[in-house]
């Protein structure tokens, strides 16, 4: 092989960040794998538009074929973002032999199994890892460790807005408002946040994680998601006290075939190693059944750690193009997906209520829980400043979210209960004991 | 390949670990590797020996030639330890052309180059992730950073003995004598713990994290070393009062073309992710000029955790011999060895000193300081019980560990310090800072 040419869907700080990365490192890639690597198109909106990077204008285009149809491109990266044309896009490549590495979530989480079957068909490999939290290779490690382990959960806090948000919130006790602000203005959040601020961004990594992880054909649409919008500073306060972080959590949790996968405002027992992630990082925290509790941390975001994996990823693809294996080392889901039912997954859950402050009422409440065979594990009671009402917080212990779900109605219908304030999931208790005691190879 | 055998140097625990991986997960790797694997010899001390596992005696030998010169073994898993008699079985190995998997950190810390050189030079593979960390898949995912990054500064906990000891000490107050006969009954410390708390065992791991991650043949004896046993409860009293979290911490620090390898007893920043690390786990943070900072954190020992990286480090190899690329993966130490000078080694320190109580002892303690240019961060001075003395604290600015020697020395040779009671270096500080200003690709 004489050299490998590579095409770029996208030249925004990102595509940058590759060609520099490419550039910089050329004799380290070259030493690695045998011959030099050189961009040779890339798509773009503007031919005109002012660049950091010094590139002969003869590389740039605005016809996607020229890039696709390039008998001399061997890899495209994608870094354009986009759904449905862009998957378009990369089925024509793959079907012109091409490789594809594409930092793309959106479109791996709605549409990843069928791209990898249209790879796999054509002997083409399809790498992704900058998909899901670009400054952590935590695809890889997965794959690796898949070989020898089976993974029973995957926590992560796969989004850098809402960690932010959060930590800010948490630690210098702001609102949500004024944060998403200062987010938006540092560039940690889209003029629009909503795909971050509600869960969807998170819920996209997760269904990649656990389509991955769990060798299982997850589906965007099978993740459960809540955002953060509703967080507010009292639940961070009780949460606090009760020995709890707030985190946005996405939780992939396999008991025997049944998984479930679900993105929510998490509160997590503050030694958990998770709790400790703050600002705008991500961690990925796995459970395998040989090899017990790890955690993957790193920026999520940024263009140079993306750009970083992007290159990670073309290394690996040319390693496999110079050993002649491409299209071998996709793993595609081996099981068939199975959900778990409501009254399948178990959780200890955070209850914050608004009731009258009469007799028999705690009574009543304590009955609507035990009646779902729910008991408590924490307890508070606070009166209000307006008269004649108090705030109960309650820590249950594990139960169904069918159960949970029932007795929120009832608490709802109750008349004494003015308002159900909060519920959240908990999590991350028992660690090290359940690291101890599930061990089975 | 009709199969691949596989013979074990040593059937402890770990060794046991790989062959009931190898036997659970026979079809897995089976449709990874594209033929079955199995375990042909395994050189043990004892063959009437009870074993959990049940295995066809015959497997059994007393004999290292047995494995060793075996024409149908492919790969050799060595799990016995030791050092000089080990290193010649595995050049005899290499030479029968087998490939190697190693747990063995004494081994690779002093010898590591060596080895890999011989293997190289036989076509063969040599893999030794189950050095370090035993959960952690830190070499794998330092190889595949270096292909798009550089390595600026590397820092671990890397030995679970010693963060147990002082996770115990720290959260609940007890000394290093109780926690280390609690950590021996638990089996966290050997019998003999010196090369845990001495740091020998952290100084090890570090050798064989530098030689990879800089690409540079770093020697056990290039790594400073200072062990625990002098850690008091008054120092954790202290650091926690600053802020700080006491952890033993590997450091490698790479500035331009020269590094320094060191293991200590370190006050952390609180916010830093490896201030979090607690009990027996591991974590090793990287921070790589492109990606920024990154943490591996799991088990760091364990049976099923090493053997688990003992197994993907087989999947591996065996994956090399179907493409018939082994010896090819190898990072052999690209640049010469420069390690730094004592005046090139900056950091902050804190110190605790005991002095007498009289005028113009903090002003001539002061002035020995900023004779060397330091100046203080924070300083603390309490009055002693005893009557007439003093504790003094303080907390330097970076100052190079030349000066902070020579500080040290002209404080106890001045007559109203009575001692210096400890001296630490100081890490963490203004990582997220640091991670955004050190940009460079």
């Amino acid at each position: 092989m004489e050299s490998i040419s590579i095409g770029l869907l996208g030249l925004g700080t990102v595509g940058s960040g590759v060609v520099k990365i490419i550039e910089n490192h050329q004799d380290k890639l070259c030493h690695q794998i045998g011959c030099p690597v050189k961009v040779k198109k890339a798509l773009v909106l503007d031919l005109e538009k002012q660049r950091e990077l010094e590139l002969d204008p003869e590389i740039l285009t605005l016809n996607p074929e020229e890039v696709l149809l390039d008998p001399e491109i061997d890899i495209i990266v994608e870094v354009m973002g986009g759904i449905e044309e862009t998957k378009e896009y990369l089925i024509q490549a793959l079907e012109q032999k091409k490789h594809i590495v594409t930092a793309n979530k959106d479109l791996m989480a709605l549409h990843g199994p069928e791209l990898l079957d249209v790879a796999s068909k054509n002997q083409c490999d399809l790498f992704y890892e900058a998909s899901v939290a670009g400054g952590i290779p935590i695809l890889r490690s997965l794959v690796d460790g898949l070989a020898s382990d089976r993974i029973t959960k995957m926590m992560g806090i796969v989004n850098g807005t809402t960690n932010f948000i959060l930590t800010k919130m948490s630690k210098e006790g702001r609102t949500f408002d004024d944060v998403l602000a200062e987010a938006q203005r540092l560039g940690y959040a889209e003029a629009d946040p909503e795909a971050d601020v509600g869960g969807l961004d998170a819920a996209r990594k997760m269904a990649i994680l656990s389509t991955l992880g769990f060798s299982m054909n997850v589906d965007l649409a099978d993740v459960k998601v809540k955002g953060i919008t509703e967080v507010s500073g009292e639940d961070l306060h009780y949460g606090e006290q009760f020995g709890y972080t707030m985190k946005l959590i996405g939780v992939a949790h396999r008991e025997g075939e049944k998984v479930e996968v679900s993105v929510q405002p998490t509160l997590l027992e503050s030694k958990h190693p998770l709790a400790s992630v703050n600002d705008e990082y991500n961690a990925v925290y796995v459970y395998g059944e040989a090899v017990g509790e790890t955690m993957f941390y790193g920026p999520g975001a940024g263009s140079l750690p993306t750009a970083t994996a992007i290159v990670s990823d073309l290394v690996g693809i040319m390693k496999n193009m110079r050993l002649g294996v491409n299209g071998k080392s996709a793993i595609l889901p081996e099981f068939p997906k199975k959900l778990k039912e409501d009254h399948e997954i178990f959780s200890k859950y955070f209850l914050r209520l608004r009731v009258k402050d009469e007799v028999g009422v705690l009574a009543k409440i304590t009955s609507i829980f035990s009646n779902y065979g729910v008991s408590f594990e924490k307890i508070l009671q606070n009166p209000l400043e307006e008269n004649g009402f108090s705030e109960i917080v309650i820590v249950t212990h594990g139960e169904s979210l069918y159960n949970h779900e029932k007795v929120l109605q009832e608490l709802n219908d109750y008349q004494f209960v003015q308002s159900i304030e909060s519920s959240y999931r908990v999590e991350g208790g028992n660690v090290h004991e359940m690291a101890r005691s599930v061990v089975s190879v």
